[in-house]
């Protein structure tokens, strides 16, 4: 858990307006000492980026978009809820990565900290530890990642956030808690298994060159693939179909276009 | 969850004997709501199996080892915790595969079932329905798969055991709930990881022959390799040391014998 825990420690009129209108979190509305955190790893020109809030205190904290778990509600379902939270898109392909759930895994440290350096704003008054006790227990925390192309998404600030950005995966910024760990395994289930989930993740115009399948591989395993063993590996996977040549003038020069097969997709 | 739970409303003097030795679930001690499931997956003369408890009731039910997660203990220890207790071993290799946590995922009415069919040993006075609360409620369980050398394992019963044994992976006797599900997402698990996690599962001898490796993977996909294929998948990844061929009083037909590098152990 990260930003979901801090909506119930804001100044009176924000909390309210943000009760109002999303549902803040109360302790029995939810299975106890259980969250999601989402990576949700973003696409464009041949870059991977990770969707990071940034939040809304004094002291530069960036933490994964998460949330909490309905008791009517599937764990699946509430990680959809809160990517399209963040991102306005549905059906978004998103899957989980790991559980998270060391036993000294808690936020009380960092809360403890953000209220210290919040003091002028959030004030005694308004920080009630009774209230709160259950946000502060010891969390187990459900990975989720999603693969989403970045041009489709508008990244929704909630309540708590100044803003919202994409950052490279290989330059976040200060991340809380253990979530730059978060990132780092959610890439590693990525790059394992990027061959058998390539057309879930529909990053791709619906044509597409070999070397515009291979920029996208160069991206998340940051590194180089020589260029006809990259071309073997796909093929052997046998996913894709090879159309005619893509039309740049010089025809002999022309690289060959590639869709998914269709029983694939 | 499966068995852990069970351990609760077993008849007063065997629940007694379960106190004083392995510490009855109560709710105090755990996280609520989530439980942990064991697929233990073990390998012998190239068959891959599943170790199973039968429950000790009427009504043959089958149920993968399981357990709760203690407030100050982390997942990972929980699980080694509940396999130690199930193969007799220590330093199993395992990791999570999947948590299970659909909305309506709940022990009740396999725990009601249960009830009625074994009515006249457990009896309402035994089964006292706000005492055990907590253990009809929904549930999320996070999976850990491990692959042992049967030959290595005695598997251990509980109390709440008729028998515990090695079940064939593909023809296993039927499992409640959601288990039988499980099983089949850490066999999918498997297959993915296994070119990654083939020095950490331990499973040949020192020195081995690339056809007993090769029928480790015809065990885990249920399928036929061809020769010359296989070896050329196995020799790029890149963990093998080839060593002096086998005696076999034959020279020129022994086989190489194979061990994974030193660096990679």
């Amino acid at each position: 858990m990260g930003d979901a825990a801090l909506s119930a420690i804001l100044p009176d009129q924000t909390h309210d307006h943000f009760m109002r209108d999303m549902h803040s979190p109360s302790e029995q509305d939810y299975i106890q000492q259980l969250s999601i955190d989402c990576v949700i790893f973003g696409y464009q020109d041949s870059q991977l980026s990770v969707l990071v809030p940034k939040l809304n205190f004094k002291g530069d904290f960036w933490a994964l978009p998460s949330g909490f778990i309905y008791q009517n509600e599937g764990i699946d379902e509430a990680a959809r809820r809160i990517l399209e939270t963040r991102t306005g898109i549905k059906d978004i392909y998103l899957e989980q990565f790991r559980v998270f759930g060391n036993a000294p895994r808690s936020n009380i440290t960092f809360l403890e900290r953000l209220i210290q350096l919040n003091e002028d704003t959030l004030g005694d008054q308004r920080f009630n530890r009774r209230e709160f006790d259950w946000i502060t227990r010891r969390f187990v925390s459900i990975g989720y990642y999603a693969l989403v192309d970045i041009s489709k998404v508008v990244p929704q600030k909630t309540e708590i956030d100044e803003s919202i950005d994409w950052y490279p995966v290989r330059a976040l910024p200060a991340m809380i808690m253990d979530h730059a760990e978060m990132v780092q395994s959610a890439l590693h289930t990525l790059q394992l298994n990027l061959d058998e989930k390539l057309i879930a993740f529909n990053l791709l115009p619906e044509l597409f060159t070999m070397r515009e399948l291979q920029e996208l591989y160069e991206s998340i395993f940051d590194r180089a693939f020589p260029r006809n063993n990259f071309q073997k590996k796909i093929l052997d996977l046998n996913v894709l179909e090879r159309l005619e040549k893509k039309f740049t003038g010089a025809a002999n020069k022309a690289p060959f276009l590639y869709r998914f097969r269709r029983e694939n997709v």
